[in-house]
């Protein structure tokens, strides 16, 4: 079976769309973490995030969404993981903390997933979009 | 008092340097979860990684390092985390995975340090750097 990102990327799978260009894509993860947890993924296939040539141009993507996430969550401080095994295809979590989120100081709780509604995620989503 | 990364790139304090340029230094995490878990840092002080200003030359850097400790340790396999809250100067970790190594599968266990000697840590650090 074809990978879900790459489905995602293609537009044959939906997704809370919080950012897109011509390499790269941003949308909620559906098992957020926290409100306004975000993948951040090139629409090319790559298994492992350090072989994406266009590494720079990356970054300062993802760079662009965290600041946006800050905004939108009135938060400084956005966390990133890269661990690349749920999902075969490179991409960067990104996850706002906030103050009592439920989630361990200077680490997260992978089983702390925030139930929102689909309504919320569209709300998110958009919220994020303002700021990009 | 001064931040602790700072004096590392000012060469107040020592480190296990794995690579070290203009704006960027690698150097060795002396809590490691894993044999070669690697911290990459700016010079200048920044204190959340989504204000660093070269940030397509930041991770540009990072690329090289994660791509240089996954020859050293054979592995494809390098995880990177974001997180700021223990040090409050932008830093990436990177740690490579192994099978058994004592993390759980596509997460890591914060608690899980690896003791290693001084004498294996200049080594460690030795191997990474020839692929540099």
């Amino acid at each position: 079976m074809e990978c879900v990102f790459c489905k995602i990327a293609k537009k044959e799978f939906p997704c809370y769309k919080v950012y897109e260009d011509k390499n790269f894509l941003a949308f909620l993860d559906i098992r957020p973490l926290n409100k306004g947890h975000t993948l951040v993924i090139p629409k090319k296939h790559y298994r492992w995030i350090w072989d994406v040539e266009e590494i720079a141009l990356y970054f300062k993507v993802v760079k662009k969404v965290a600041n946006a996430i800050r905004k939108a969550f009135k938060t400084e401080w956005v966390v990133s993981l890269i661990i690349g095994e749920a999902v075969p295809h490179a991409h960067v979590w990104l996850v706002p903390r906030f103050e009592n989120d439920g989630h361990p100081k200077g680490w997260l709780d992978i089983n702390n997933v925030k139930k929102i509604s689909e309504k919320e995620m569209r709300e998110i989503a958009d919220n994020i979009k303002k700021y990009l």
